[in-house]
């Protein structure tokens, strides 16, 4: 069931607001103020750190560099418990991209994200810290 | 909208079907009978050769394999135009399992699942020779 | 460490196996002779019915047809504990190519590919059995 | 090649810098300054609008919501072409984890994860901006 609450917000802030789900093509303010509520959600069981969350792990890299490809695989198995799968793009005959889905408690998740993408000949690596959704309706 | 038509087959040949179907879980003998259908069609798309055919290959491996996971790498990276997209599995410390999705003409597909499989030091392979789904309704 | 040992065979049998092997691109009988083997092995994990094994599941479908995307979202929930994970290629405007990776007892993952491939609507559907690697080297 | 060069900054900056560098188990001042440049870069890709990138998707959600699944799959369908490749993680009975991997010009690869993103229902999504790697080296 929905339930209504009024806001009271500054002007110019709420103007920011509409043009940002405008552009976002959110239907309603509702509709994102909600979503700015989960956002925080999520990121407080992350704070919390001994809750089982679920995050993405997107890298890319090139497959030639000294030894990178195996390294990446070693740390991978060695946390296969936490990483439920990876999908590998090969980008061109060069590039790989993987997406690593990883589920577990928030500060292992974040130190197994933190390995990966600072290793050595990683070009570019981004955790994306969500939910399970579980305590979020 | 779906035609009706009548078939006559040995009553020893029938029960066969219908066993089959029971294991299978087919609500009636028309299902099975459409999916046969279906997969001969499958098979001849694949047969003529030049037609584009979607396949997923499967693969499980050894990851520590003496340069096995950089070979592997390599030849996908090779044709990586083909190759849409690889799942990662990691199935244990050691023991890796790979599914590639692949789209191409059939000959070629067919050529580089054969490489794949018969990589020195795979434990096991196999090609699924599926459809792109436009032929068949 | 590698052991040899001697294999007679009719001349006309060896002459297929030669075939097969320059075909799929094996570089010598040998390595042919061990995935033979290796399959037979794959094959009877499976059989004895109770043992863990990883399989993968291919399906093409139209993601329009009445409540199929539905039918197979709800039937892969309500097995959520054995599949691992699943790719997703959207082969174009009406056609969805998934596969599906399943780990478990032989019997309950052969029930769950056979409720997928058979339920209405699928255009084709395989199951590939495989091996979670262990016992295999 | 590596070249060198030196970089003066304020003492307390750097301290933070080595304490990131520390926590987020870098190796080396220069690795992470590589980083942060690279990451400058790839931000850069995706502010020209017109250049080729690649991104990640991250979407959780219920999957009984009313015709979420469904509106979701329609429109990764109509986006098939940008959309390389979906894998869908079945988190519960309930909860959906997807992550899709897209490639296109920056301005449509935002619009599409927007689109995707503030569809009602979804609980949690994220875009991760990255890089096809060719110009990153």
């Amino acid at each position: 069931m929905l339930k209504r609450f009024g806001v009271s917000i500054p002007d110019d802030l709420l103007n920011k607001l509409d043009r940002l789900a405008d552009k976002k093509g959110y239907s309603n303010r509702s509709e994102v103020i909600r979503d700015l509520i989960r956002d925080r959600f999520v990121e407080k069981e992350w704070e919390l750190g001994n809750k089982e969350v679920v995050g993405t792990v997107t890298l890319v890299y090139n497959h030639e560099s000294h030894e990178l490809a195996d390294k990446l695989t070693d740390l991978q198995h060695h946390y296969h418990k936490d990483i439920i799968s990876t999908t590998h793009i090969h980008l061109d005959e060069h590039n790989c991209l993987e997406v690593l889905v990883v589920r577990g408690k928030a500060t292992k998740i974040k130190g197994i994200a933190d390995l990966l993408i600072s290793t050595k000949g990683v070009k570019h690596g981004k955790l994306v810290m969500t939910t399970t959704g579980k305590e979020i309706s």
